[in-house]
């Protein structure tokens, strides 16, 4: 195998979603082998989880000014991107509930103290309804019907398909544009929506990325093509991989300093106890962190 | 494949880790097929995250009665019980730090706004000393011999390894019960170490377990039982399983309704385009939640 | 005057309010100066809200070991009390609502993201209900019977008077003590709503007092009745006084050590600037803290 | 007196303190009635505390996209706005301390989860300072030559005097603009410290105000002004006043329709047994919300 035809699954910011290698890979169209970069842990819970706990704020912010204590907020998706939104906002003083498909992340959500509801039932009363899914329509023509007026709806998940933006371009609306990446869709009553960077990822359009998650990640993705470039005829076959653990561990060894973080070390004795080789890995790939 | 000889790592909270299963299975010596219950997400998650963030402070109070607010703690060991007793000790006032081995659930604690530290770095200052590590002598007796006048010292991880109580049991230390659960050792110079349970797990011994989280637990392994009943000869080897994910999110949906939870389902355009089962599972099985 | 007339509103928490020595003092009947020492600060901002911030979460888990995640709570009343037990509780994951007859605690309330609701409205989904109010019937029978089985029913606030208890001792519902402090009252349909301590205070009733509070509590007092006995002849009438500020800040500042906090000292110009004595009292008499 | 002569202590947030009008009256010099509008609740815990809250962070990511997590912050200062900043950045996973002068807003901190520090004893560590004292030269050059590389330094606390800025334009210290309102000061070794708005208010110069809060403050003013005009001679004298109770919830509940907050009312017997009006005011003059 030669290195320069791997690939990975580098992305900006969640925009990329790996699922397309894995369908090649299914069908036997993968031609090298890939890291599934998108999915390692210092991406997940780093840039989804952690990050958009802070740009859901700034975006909204630089954009609408809007006061977050005591906005009603429905999040549309409860994975690390909708865990971070729902954790920033409940902090602010938003009254803030979920929607969920997957009864796993709904429990979370109840367990984190959101009200689980379906869009439908709470439209009428929301500030703001965020889009964290990865699907497409999970805000409907409908569902825009039904909103208050001043509502503001955004999407921090994937592309530009979570609301249904496309129904909006019809000739009884009118829209205004009140400033960059902030329009006014206006209902023939005079109700005005406020859509956000006309539905595309808020994150990306209206907020920035702090170098510290561009570092995280960068790296993951360089130590990634140094895996595959140097790994040894027959490692990685012609398929979808997750980085190895131990890279994992130590993407994020190299940004510990920056928090004057101190790692323990284990002893020998405690080493063999767990049965851990003392430079890691230290958890099982299954693990969730 | 009879299923009688089947086994589920089925424990009671935490206490017995499926290490041995694997270790087993590696040997070649398991002879029938194990479902890893333990590392379940419905585990995983609720028991040891949910359920210790709350039994860590009721085991706290029932012993101790200590106030929280402004208390010193260092909680050795950031996996989910460890996140557990950080949230909810930071939530009520405690001023928090950590230890850790692993590099990315050190960072995690960093972005969570916990310091990282080593125990020797800040044991003389320590109110309250938590392990959850799984680990040995994590607490040793030369950190006990350091530790204020008054500190509380408990164990919420694994067994009764963590603290080192064999080195307290000596003859210039005094030992004096005030009440069930809890002792003094009481140093030549008066010292007093406030010492749980003798250093067998707190939320055990000393808190009571909630039905909910009884119910998730029980549900999960009568489920992997069932399984392993029902499988087809040759689905399961002599090897140790995880729970399928669809049964993880069966046992999650069974409990949605306690909280009056309404999950969302997919409509067929959009489990399509994500390309998913209409009823699951809804993610990969590396998914982390 | 002599001193030994002297009355302070001492108090075990929040039971005796001073209102009656207001009474006493309009209707010219107070014959001693007296120190309403309920309300000054170190009282209403610790003992109230930071102890019972506390002792909730303890009352609960002693008595019912209620899982707090996913629990619909309401609390009747967001003065200190209502909101340390708010805070407590959506901390640990409840789903908190509000009621109130003050704007501006319920504007508070809004802003701490709480949804501001008339009982009425909620009381058939509640899984807790809270009395914080210091008021009579804020629970009435009409709303118990409107209760969902399992409702478990609490009061913070103030004597025995916040839910109708009475109102249960009636030939209709059976009343089954499940555990000291602890009362099944059952409907005839089978329904039991759980009722704590008898509608008397929880978390006196049910929790402990930890020994900080009783000695910021008692210190306060003890200063109170050492200024009434030293005091010069006339610095105090037959009236009701609240603590000085410099009092209210000597006790706090006897407590810091606890907590290994270190003040900041002001210079003579800050001193100077601010308009300050370096030694306090460095507020004005109405600060709110 | 006409009422044309009237003034209240109206200003843009927080800029303009009362003190001046406490000096004037006490010199005998204060020739109208005066309403010190600043210390009323609706100002001080509304602007002051929740707006605060939200403007440190908006702040922060317009001028240096700085993330929050893991990041050492000390805030001087623990009063409204000082609490507002600390309970933002601990909930986006900063690590907070504070400096206080006072010993119950510095014990406040402690229950809080905040170490009360002295700024010497932590400038070095720290990646953000932040000052909300209303004091002068709570920073100085001393201190800011000590701070780390890259530290972050900003206002919002009080007019321009809080950091010593004066010190740092000096011939060996190098201003570079890199954005507006953002200066790095340059140190001759190549050290940079950030200083935002050349330390006036973060929150004036570099981050929005919402509308609820200028409604909040407006109408507080609105209402000042019409008292004055309307009081029957008399009532008001030369001097400074706190508005009437009774508007503060005037002010409160005309914004409670904006959080769809449903407020209760008290029964006659409620407010017989509370010794209230039903329609307020609910509190006493002294209560601190």
């Amino acid at each position: 195998m030669t290195s320069g035809g791997a690939s990975t699954a580098v992305s900006t910011p969640r925009v990329g979603r790996p699922t397309w290698l894995y369908q090649l890979s299914k069908a036997g169209k993968l031609c090298v082998p890939a890291m599934n970069v998108n999915d390692s842990v210092t991406k997940q819970k780093f840039d989804n989880l952690y990050c958009c706990r802070e740009s859901i704020l700034d975006g909204l912010k630089r954009t609408t000014d809007v006061m977050f204590g005591g906005k009603q907020v429905v999040v549309c998706g409860y994975g690390e991107v909708g865990k971070g939104c729902c954790s920033a906002l409940k902090a602010l003083g938003s009254i803030v509930c979920i929607t969920e498909i997957d009864p796993i992340c709904a429990l979370q959500g109840c367990m984190d103290g959101f009200r689980v509801v379906k869009l439908n039932e709470v439209i009428r009363q929301m500030d703001l309804v965020i889009t964290c899914t990865g699907n497409k329509n999970v805000v409907t023509r409908e569902q825009l019907d039904r909103m208050k007026n001043g509502c503001i709806v955004c999407n921090m998940g994937h592309s530009n398909t979570e609301i249904d933006v496309a129904s909006l371009r019809s000739p009884e609306l009118t829209w205004e544009r009140v400033r960059s990446q902030v329009d006014h869709v206006i209902w023939p009553d005079g109700k005005r929506v406020v859509l956000l960077a006309e539905g595309r990822l808020l994150n990306l359009s209206c907020s920035t990325v702090p170098t510290f998650v561009l570092s995280i990640t960068a790296t993951t993705q360089a130590l990634a093509l140094i895996e595959l470039f140097n790994a040894p005829e027959g490692r990685y076959k012609q398929d979808v991989y997750l980085l190895p653990k131990k890279m994992d561990e130590y993407v994020a060894s190299l940004h510990l300093s920056n928090f004057d973080a101190h790692l323990t070390e284990l002893s020998d004795e405690q080493a063999k106890y767990m049965g851990l080789n003392k430079n890691g890995p230290f958890k099982p790939n299954y693990y969730r962190y």
